[in-house]
């Protein structure tokens, strides 16, 4: 192997944390420590840069967390890393320790800074799609989202029993600001009569179109899967218009909330965060930078941050079809 | 044996719905079947007697159904059987199809209908406490509690990685409009700063001095539990109220909702279900009138439906100092 | 309060483990803690008295294992600690410290070491029970024991889904040495055909009479529930046996085995645990001895350790009679 | 939309079952539903073609089945589909009921017989990939993988809690006979010291110096993972050898078995089976025949059956480098 682009890296977890952060950190670190790297963990993300807040991590540092959710290093927003002077003393910082290379684990805030921190100051960065939201582009699935699929999914389960039960209505609202991965896929998983999200246009008249096909196929309960940022409105007003419009229904709202964060990370979040932590520490070492460490196909693939950022997943368009065929 | 009491029984679900209402059913049906006394399912509780909805029942009506949650009868509030006229036909019906016991799974509300109609029309009633409020007195527990605090411990414990990951306060709330046998119990098991309950007298001046004792033991993140019926603010205002006070505090709330009345219900409720199942209909036929089928002590027990209604379970006051020792 | 009859304590988990153990130390810890006495943990059971293994234990050293199965203190089953030379270094090691108390979380053969060791040296000594077996006498359920049936009823669940999809029969044996009671309960919640137990006296005759029954029924799939203990047979020569007798049968074993004694406790086991570690401690302080904490129509009681380990809980027989009917 | 290339479908399941069978018969038949195509479901396998057990399905008759695990039709391997009499028996029962089209749920050998009847008999057929080993070419997935993934994944994390409370070395077999995808990737998952798969050379002396290894490393307790097939021996056997090396190690074994082909499905399988349900409905339409619908980098795509039999997926190389470098 020719010789390492890093000695000595630092890695943080950065923004809204996901299941999974974890898993990725500990494949930092025990790669880290395969190759004969240091490695130090950043506590509280890119405020633990600028506060020099480092800790010196061995492959033991890492026991007993890949089945953990939320992250070890804990996670922050930091407005003051937004400041040139803010992240002039986290460089500061990296310099007086000897850091060469950093790795980032987060979303879209989290890449944007770290972008920016490598063009100012010349240090190797690398990232790490770790959100639920799985709005990266660069790769198949975010480390997290599979695992929140599966608790909103069971969430909607559960009052599935219910709704059906009582012959009623329910408006879950799930995460996702400005992505509908999790709406339509937990929305399809649970046969939800409509799903609505962000990335399409929807309108009361579609839905209500529904609610009246719905009655005539005999369809005694229903479910309605919202995103977070879907623009038409949000659940608890479309309760209140549907009530309007169909006074008889027996109509409830759920909004699931910061549970879909938590929770032990599936096996398929755990597989491709040790996979994606691997991959991040050989891309540095390989003298990759600005770039995140991705999934697609299966085979790790390193796409430029500014991409990653700009880029957007498509939603499969299909798949709105196919929940619309399949939720008769 | 002596001779039974009943010849051919009816059963209904009504009222909110719980975890392990089909286990109940399954188990009323299959001995009655077992004791050659005719069984029917009433569909949409008291709704469905006035509307003549028998379905009869044989053993395998209720096969892979004692792992369901929700009810495969359906459940609903009636209004029309809170009338003379609604029960008068709901009579007929009886008379006409010649039942001569009715077993009411349910709550409260259940049961209040449950002893009128047998106090006016003589016909013989049992009930059995569903409901995951665990507000009923008469039984250790009610049918669908046990469930139900799993479901909203799960959460907590999601709700925690991301609060802990983030340095977060966050209010919960659970349901139980008139108890806080939930809260207090999940609370007690997730570790809560705090727990508000309808039960006892808070004040948010307790509340913010237990921030004060969190802060000085290097607690960084907290987790309060506030039952649905909590009489100081809901969830919303404590929030606002908290913030005030606490101004760098980053505070979430999370309303955990209708998923606590569904999913698979646990070993205990499918075993208590079961017991009192088989308990109702062993009881119509030793000649119980009017009373409600309970487990004390691990023994099926009988309590007269108005007890069963007016008097209630004491919140344990050894469970509040303990959750407060314990929650350093 | 009186003063306490105990100023500095230690706590050990010994013998096979169960979920909840962590619960009930932290509870002993922090309880402890909040009446000022001084805690201090031993590691690997009485290996840990022999050795010389203690840890000082404040209030943040049981932080965040409420929910996590196993035991942070480990634990062993100790062949020294029956000699009288390795009790004597074992106190020897208590005088050193000045542990005055000691708190004993485990099963039988934890709580005979710990009679003898008090009744040998004069120390205080309780007992709490954790086992998944719940085969202690003075409390109604055992540490672990529910979280081990949630975990013996999802995997039979599971079991059964693929049962019923070929047709099969099988053979699941759960854990339960001496006592049938996971077996029991589970095989009840999980419809079992038949549930063989040590407490009674089972033959293949009314096993191979069960799946005549069944095929007139109509049952196509069968699941026989088989605790570790049942005198018959094992799993494998009661498949076997039937497959001589139903040449046709499609037979299957499954032997749950270890997972049932980990996993994140249930709510049901924390708050059981809760109470008791709290029991434990202000039981010593009161000046109780020898005795066991457990828990009785949801009070805590003090059994003297000798009756716990002699006496047993009874199988309760009308659960057998309604696992039968109910498994038609 | 040109003309369907077929008119009247029926849909089996054949094989072991997999978790997500029910989600793509659900898919099959309202995809049928909405482009009006006639849809049969046939009862256990291929023994329901020439038994002439054909079932009418609409689209409510696949109503609350997408979160069930197993397969309503029932599963079966047929040894009558072997012979020419057989499968001639079958081809004209379908002649009978018109069928033109036949889809196929199940994985080699399902598509084995499949491919046989519709070269020999020229009716059109199409496989979806229905099995827990994921050893099917032409899908990056098969439905029930991810699924009985997180099972074993669950069961072992359950496993390592005991393992780790009492220093034990712990041989887990997880399914797969002729490939270790599942060991591979919840070996992984979990931190498996060792991974044994039969893709791969393995030998005792590799796995006794990894014991070495993590002795050195503080590693107290250890869980190797076992693939059914793997070549060197079972873990029973290799439990055995590993004592007598390693006298010391308190040494136990578990068998997962068949709890890993049930439960509920989860999203990633739900979603899967809809896609591939509903791809397979419209590949018919379309005059795909002799295929499999699978999808690949979130797309569906048809391969050859022959192929789909003929080819398999590798293990990924990467996959198993990191799983030593992680388990350390």
């Amino acid at each position: 192997m020719k010789e390492s682009a890093v000695k000595k890296i630092a890695v943080l977890t950065s923004g809204g944390d996901s299941p999974g952060m974890n898993a990725a950190l500990r494949a930092v670190v025990r790669t880290a420590n395969y190759y004969n790297i240091e490695c130090y963990g950043v506590r509280e993300g890119y405020n633990g840069l600028i506060s020099n807040d480092f800790l010196k991590m061995g492959a033991r540092s890492v026991k007993n967390i890949i089945n953990q959710g939320g992250t070890i290093l804990k996670s922050a927003r930091s407005t003051e890393f937004r400041t040139k002077e803010g992240r002039q003393r986290a460089y500061d910082n990296c310099v007086k320790l000897g850091i060469d290379g950093l790795v980032c684990i987060g979303g879209d805030g989290t890449f944007t800074g770290a972008k920016i921190f490598s063009e100012e100051f010349g240090i190797r960065v690398i990232g790490i799609p770790g959100t639920i939201d799985n709005d990266i582009f660069g790769t198949d699935n975010t480390i997290g989202y599979d695992t929140a699929l599966n608790t909103a999914m069971d969430a909607i389960d559960k009052i599935r029993d219910t709704a059906t039960s009582h012959n009623r209505v329910f408006f879950v609202e799930v995460m996702g600001r400005d992505a509908g991965f999790i709406a339509l896929n937990s929305g399809l998983a649970t046969g939800a009569l409509d799903i609505l999200i962000p990335e399409k246009k929807d309108s009361t008249d579609d839905l209500f179109e529904k609610f009246r096909k719905a009655e005539k196929t005999g369809k005694a309960s229903s479910i309605v899967v919202v995103a977070e940022g879907e623009k038409l409105a949000n659940v608890y007003d479309l309760a209140e218009k549907t009530k309007q419009i169909f006074p008889d229904y027996d109509i409830r709202v759920a909004v699931l909330g910061h549970m879909q964060r938590g929770g032990s990370p599936s096996c398929a979040d755990r597989v491709l965060a040790s996979r994606l932590g691997y991959g991040a520490v050989v891309g540095l070492m390989d003298g990759q930078n600005n770039v995140m460490a991705g999934m697609r196909s299966n085979d790790v693939v390193y796409t430029p941050i500014e991409e990653a950022i700009k880029k957007h997943n498509e939603i499969n368009k299909d798949l709105m079809l196919i929940s619309e065929i399949l939720a008769i």
